[in-house]
């Protein structure tokens, strides 16, 4: 585990919770001296952990945000070249060509677990983090399976359950339900603070629920809006449209209909999706179009639940 | 209490639980049967409800929505016209002037609980929700202060703070913090809903706080948002600039700093509010300057938290 945030340290600990053998790596001596102290087993050495892995074949995990990634990525080429080696951030495409340009003999194998809460750090992070959560496991046509195998067995063994899905379907739904979120929660944040004294005194749930993420890191929420310019720039003009459609009826015909309306059918669709009805799906990774069928579930919001010998099962609505 | 929904179902339970002696009349039927069944004194013959509180000189509360306060008001003008009326309507620019065409004869001080759920119905209710909760109690240049008190006293006893203010300092305010909060609510559950499936099995912490209220009734949302109009479509037009604004950087430099910061800094603003340091402040309500000390202490993000004999004690940062 290389980066000991909220997410590497969470990782950290749900990984040795289940029984595996894992070490960790932090820049941070901050985060270092707070896992060490709590007992595990942790360096500020990230050259050694390396090293360490390479001879060991462990996965490596890389737990750090877009921005660091490249640096890191010079060091798994040079220490740990032939290991499996996965990510948790949150944009997947930009992490897919940095590892090709930076580190290409490594096995690689994208990941994102939907996960976090708006506070960072060691200290803020929990071995539980992760139960019940959606990962995205990347599915490339050039994936190796064993390696996916070797990830998604991970996200299982701390609770979560396994997305397959390429980088551009990830980059563009978390655009519309991560990032999108984050610059609506920033804009409402400004908004409100503008209103002075008397606005923070009036603000109650709508406002408290509408801005809770602009408390997050601005470094992390620049590394993932940034970083996922290409994919959010047409979700940031559909909000725009959307926006300037609710103004210009306002204006004009005093009428918000159309706009709570679709927002209603959107909340009944969210809150629904979790009781449809799943039926069971089994992959057998060895076959010639179990990549197709990896991809086929995962964007069709199924996902995998178990893994043995060789089949990845899991459940779709 | 005319209305027996979330918040007048609320608010008879809370003031019954008080030891205030308090009676119910609602249009709706499954709201006042259900109140009935739970031992509450309620009727669906609003006329009889206001005709007994005339003769009792009771404090009537209209707890309806805006689209339905002009056929109240006539009735209340018609069997009530010299009570102490109130109402917990989300918009106070429109009310007062229902009042002033409709009611006249009333001693009428505007009231917005700053409390609510996404459900709606006297089922959803309960008599805690005003706990803790801000409530504007509206100070106009010709409030008769007694009126004012009696409103005030309810609130305090319900386990709320009285907030002073005028309505148009309400109106903008909320137009802020809870109307445009609410549209962007509907904006991002509706983009969200557009990537289907897969948005919707990935969808996180960061969605589901910022889609929340986009589950509330669209009639309440509209009645809310339509009716705070001339409040309102200035904050949305204050959005557009800011969102544009994040777009225009977001394609050109790709940064995002000065959105993210901005909303961080708001962010901060308001964790803060809560903990700032207080003192007490005490306003004699037959003083010649009694309201516009009321509303500078609302103005400033102040509350009143106490009532004892003519005097308001309050607290202001």
């Amino acid at each position: 585990m290389i980066g000991l945030g909220l997410i590497g340290g969470s990782l950290l600990r749900a990984s040795v919770a289940s029984g595996r053998t894992t070490w960790g790596a932090a820049v941070s001596e901050v985060d270092a001296d707070a896992a060490s102290r709590a007992g595990y087993d942790v360096t500020t050495d990230v050259e050694a952990a390396l090293h360490r892995a390479a001879t060991a074949e462990a996965l490596i995990v890389l737990a750090v945000p877009l921005p660091a990634v490249e640096n890191l990525l010079r060091l798994v080429a040079q220490h740990a070249p032939h290991c499996v080696l996965t990510d948790v951030v949150s944009v997947k495409g930009p992490m897919l060509d940095a590892v090709r340009r930076r580190a290409p003999y490594t096995r690689y194998v994208g990941g994102h677990p939907m996960a976090g809460t708006a506070e960072s750090g060691w200290l803020a992070g929990n071995a539980s983090l992760f139960e019940g959560a959606a990962w995205v496991v990347g599915v490339e046509e050039d994936t190796d399976l064993l390696a996916w195998a070797e990830v998604t067995r991970l996200v299982l063994d701390v609770g979560a359950f396994a997305v397959p899905l390429p980088a551009d379907s990830h980059d563009e739904t978390v655009a519309r339900i991560s990032h999108l979120p984050h610059l609506f929660a920033a804009i409402l944040a400004t908004i409100g603070a503008q209103g002075g004294p008397l606005a923070m005194s009036l603000a109650a749930g709508s406002y408290r629920d509408g801005t809770r993420v602009a408390g997050s890191s601005p470094e992390l929420v620049r590394a993932m809006t940034e970083g996922n310019r290409d994919a959010l720039l047409p979700i940031v003009d559909e909000a725009l449209g959307r926006l300037g459609a609710a103004r210009g009826s306002l204006a004009s015909t005093g009428g918000l209909a159309a706009t709570i309306k679709a927002g209603h059918d959107g909340a009944l669709a969210y809150s629904t999706a979790h009781d449809a009805a799943r039926s069971g799906v089994r992959i057998t990774l060895s076959a010639p179009d179990a990549r197709d069928a990896l991809i086929g579930l995962g964007e069709r919001g199924g996902r995998i639940t178990a893994l043995d010998d060789g089949v990845a099962g899991g459940e779709v609505t």
